[in-house]
C-alpha cells in the first residue's frame, strides 16, 4: 500500500480523476476505508497479474476422482455413496484445529488461553481437476452450497462452537495451496473479532435507523445484478478494490437456514459474479468468505444480523499501514466497479 | 493460510511436535489468535523465500542524494539545510490522503463519510542506496526516530488529525515499491479499529488488573533481549510467525514523547532485532509499525495506553479465513521465537 512510487494516474478520459480522496466507514465491517482516486488507474485499467493457470499438472493431485485413498477421512460426498462421486467434504489433512479436544475444552485455561479445540474441513467441489467453480453449473454450485449447509447442520450440534467460517481460496496468491476446486470450512469454540465487531456495527445502525443495514442494500450500496432471491453490490465502503458482495433479498440471519430453491439462485448469481470478475480482470485469484452469525446469537440480535458472501478478487497486496490501522485504501470508487462489472458482457 | 495440502511436519527433533493447537487472545490486539504446531516446520527451519536483494539498480532512484529535483517537497531533511544530507522528510508524490482539504474536512458529510484530508508523507533514510535501515549505526537509526518525531510534532498541530501512524515497508511482498530505504507516516482524520480496539483491550486489562499490560511486557511476553530503557519480546499471542515488539519499559502514551537519548537507545535496539531477523530468516521482506495513541487521548486513557514498534517478517500470505474472520493462525509458538531469536549470533 501506500507506495511513494506508485504508478502515476492514467490521464486518459476518468470519470473519477478529479475526485478528492474521500473516507467512508460502512456499519457492517465498521472500518474506516480511504478511497484515493489520486492513486487509481482507471476502473477499466485494472487486471490481475497473477491469472491463474487453468489446468495445472492434476497428475499428483489427491482431490482427483479415484485418489480418494491419499486424502484425510471422508466425511460425505454427493451424491450419497456413489463412487462418481459430484462432491467430496473430508477432513483436512493438516487442521489448524484438533476435533478430538472437545472434552477439554470446556476446563480451558484463562480467558486469554484455551485449548484448540475445533474442525477444519475440505469441500471438493469438482471430481476433475479442470473444472472450476464457476465453470459448474448454477444447480451444481447451488450443490456445493448444500453441501456447505449440511456440514455446518453437523457442527453446529457440538455445544463448544461458537462460529463456522466458510472460505474459498483460489489461487496461490489468495492463500490455495491446491489448484484443484476446494473451498474450506472452519468451525470455531470463539466468535471471532471481525463478527463482534460486524455485531457491534449493525446494531448501531440498527438502533439509529430501525432497520437491518444488510436488508437496505439495494439502498445503501451500488447494485451490480440480481437474481430472484439475492442481490449483488460493490459496497458503499469497499475494503478492497471490485470487492463484491452477494446479500439475500430477504433477511435471513445464518447462511445454513438457505433452502434448495435459494440455494440453486445463489449458485446462478455467483456464478455470473465469479465470471463477470474473471473477464474483466483476468482470471484473477480470488477469496470468498460466507459472513453469517454466531451460532447462539441473541433473540435480541437477530434483527440486525443477516448474512451474505463476500467476494475479493487479489489485486493488491497489503503493507504497513493496513496492518498497523485496520484501514485500507481502495484506489476505485465502489460506483465506479459497479457500473463496470454490470456492463460486463459475457458474451 | 489453512491450505488442505500444507507441507507435513518436519518429524526431526522439534519441541513443539506433540503440543496440541492453543487458541491465545492478547489484550494490545484483542484478537484471537490459533497456535497450529501441526502444520508448523521446526521454528529454526522458517526462511524467507523472497529475501530483498540488496543492492537493486540505483540509476533510477530519486530517493538518491542529488535526484531530489524528481521528489515531491521537502519538508525537512537532517542536517538542516545541508547538501549532504542523512534523511529526508518529503511528501508523497501519490499521497493517499490531500492535505489541503483541511477547511473542508470540519463541515464533513454524515458520519459515514468525511472528505479525505490527512498527510502521507515519506522519509528517506539514507542519502545512498545501498545502505539499509538495519546498517545504520544506533546513532544514525535515533535521528530516524527524532525525524519521526519531529514530522509528528509538526503535523499535530492540526485540529483535524486524530491518529498518526509511522511504518515501514521493506521489500516488495511487504508493500514497498522503492527499494531505497524509507518509512512513511500518515496522518488521519479519524482514529482507526485497530486503535480503537487496541484501547478496549488494554481497558480492560487494566480494569481487571490495574496494571498497563505492556508495563507487563517483560511478564507476560517472551523476552528476547532488552536495552537500557525498551525490552524486545514475542508477544504471548503473536499474530504472525517471527513477530517482535519492542516496548518502552517506562510507561509512555505517545511515541513522540521520545527523548533524544531514549531514540539512540531505541535505534540499537531495532537494530539488533533487524539484523537478527535478518540473519535467521534469510534477509525477509518485513513491515515495521509504530502504534502510538490517538493524538487527543483522554486524560482517563493515559494509564492503560503504552506506545509499542512491531516488528512483522513477512513469511506467510492471508487467504479467506483470516480475511473472514480477523483471526490468524500462527504455526510458531512465541516461546519458541524468542529461544531462537535469543540465541542468534551475529558475531
Amino acid at each position: 500500500m501506500a507506495s511513494p512510487s506508485h504508478p502515476p494516474p492514467d490521464h486518459g478520459s476518468n470519470s473519477v480523476e478529479t475526485r478528492s480522496p474521500e473516507l467512508r466507514k460502512d456499519p457492517v465491517t465498521n472500518r474506516w476505508v480511504i478511497f484515493s482516486p489520486a492513486r487509481a488507474k482507471r476502473p477499466s485499467d485494472f487486471k490481475s497479474k497473477s491469472p491463474e493457470n487453468p489446468n495445472p499438472k492434476p497428475s499428483s493431485c489427491p482431490f482427483c476422482i479415484g485418489r480418494e485413498h491419499e486424502c484425510a477421512p471422508e466425511i460425505f460426498r454427493v451424491p450419497v455413496d456413489d463412487p462418481n462421486w459430484r462432491i467430496r467434504v473430508i477432513e483436512n489433512l493438516y487442521p489448524a484445529l484438533n476435533r478430538n479436544l472437545e472434552t477439554q475444552s470446556n476446563q480451558s485455561g484463562t480467558d486469554r488461553s484455551i485449548v484448540g479445540f475445533g474442525f477444519h474441513d475440505v469441500v471438493i467441489e469438482a471430481p476433475v481437476h479442470s473444472i472450476q467453480l464457476s465453470g459448474i453449473d448454477p444447480v451444481g454450485i447451488g450443490d456445493v452450497m448444500i453441501a456447505y449447509r449440511k456440514r455446518i447442520e453437523q457442527i453446529a450440534k457440538h455445544d463448544s462452537i461458537s462460529y463456522i467460517q466458510v472460505f474459498k481460496n483460489h489461487g496461490a496468491s489468495a492463500g490455495a495451496s491446491m489448484s484443484h476446486s476446494h473451498s474450506q470450512i472452519m468451525a470455531l469454540p470463539v466468535v471471532p473479532s471481525t463478527v463482534s465487531s460486524r455485531l457491534d456495527g449493525t446494531k448501531d445502525y440498527f438502533e439509529e435507523s430501525g432497520k437491518c443495514c444488510l436488508c437496505e442494500a439495494k439502498a445503501k450500496h451500488f447494485v451490480i445484478d440480481e437474481s430472484s432471491h439475492f442481490v449483488s453490490v460493490a459496497p458503499y465502503a469497499s475494503t478492497f478494490p471490485f470487492e463484491v458482495w452477494i446479500v439475500p433479498k430477504d433477511h435471513s440471519s445464518h447462511f445454513h437456514h438457505l433452502d434448495d430453491v435459494k440455494a440453486v439462485d445463489l449458485g446462478r448469481l455467483l456464478k455470473l459474479m465469479l465470471q463477470k470478475i474473471a473477464k474483466q480482470l483476468n482470471d484473477p485469484p480470488y477469496n470468498y468468505m460466507i459472513h453469517t452469525s454466531p451460532l447462539k446469537v441473541m433473540e435480541s440480535q437477530l434483527p440486525y444480523t443477516h448474512w451474505f458472501l463476500q467476494i475479493v478478487p487479489q489485486l493488491s497486496g497489503v503493507g504497513g499501514f493496513e496492518m498497523g490501522t485496520g484501514c485500507y485504501i481502495n484506489p476505485v470508487f465502489p460506483e465506479d466497479v459497479a457500473k463496470v462489472l454490470r456492463e460486463v458482457s459475457l458474451a
